[in-house]
């Protein structure tokens, strides 16, 4: 059973956890954004979870909904993971299809839009980062503590 | 029609698309770790898609299994993303569960271990970034060109 209330965090010494909900619920998100207004179906996570090397949002668009405009950045690198629905992405007017298991890296001076050209709610992941941030990765920035792994019967 | 064989990435100017395929078959990935041997239902994207702010892993973990060890990080934040199924994830031996929508932040320090304890698969996007590299997000980093979105009818 989920102790937790929808889009509360719980936090430890080291972690935060954050239920978001169930993808089919994520069209029910909004976030106002200055010079946008009410956007639905998109939820950030950063200050809800004290992210900082990430800005994430989580993502719903009903079909035949596309961005209204198109964005690029200053520093950021952004990543899109598709994880439910089709639809289609232009990054400098060349344009391509996106479906489940998509994921589509964007350098900073990419201009990018996209769109729900599918039947089904197209729902993704953003996260944007600093590029050539990341100094070291995988084992090379892990340690393994010498202590067994116990879990409750 | 998918015109891109599975796990091969397309590259624009300033874009790479790599298609991971459908979550039912995360499964049938594998990768090698040193010292660990081939570890199935893991993919790193990072060296295929040429990130440079982040490692992502897309994860699928059958019913019963978990990860073996402990570990910890140097530098890098983590964020893990479930997107189905059903798990439990211990950070310094606090235990928590996690299922779709659950989003976990673990700082470098924290010793963490996770399992699937459902009787499904657990679908996971785990992703580390250096702690503290983000500048700007969001609106702030961002520039909209003015120029019309156009989309072949």
């Amino acid at each position: 059973m989920n102790m937790l209330a929808r889009n509360t965090a719980r936090k430890g010494t080291h972690y935060t956890l954050f239920e978001s909900g169930a993808l089919k619920d994520w069209i029910n998100n909004s976030v106002d954004i200055p010079g946008l207004g009410k956007v639905p179906g998109k939820l950030f996570l950063k200050d809800a979870m004290g992210l900082t090397s990430t800005e994430i949002s989580i993502n719903a668009m009903p079909p035949g909904q596309g961005m209204p405009f198109h964005h690029t950045h200053r520093q950021n690198e952004e990543i899109y993971i598709f994880i439910h629905g089709q639809g289609q992405v232009q990054v400098d007017g060349e344009m391509f299809d996106v479906r489940e298991g998509s994921v589509v890296k964007i350098a900073p001076k990419g201009e990018r839009v996209w769109r729900n050209n599918g039947s089904e709610m197209l729902v993704y992941i953003v996260m944007q980062m600093r590029e050539g941030s990341l100094q070291q990765w995988g084992t090379g920035d892990a340690d393994v503590p010498q202590k067994p792994v116990v879990w409750p019967a």
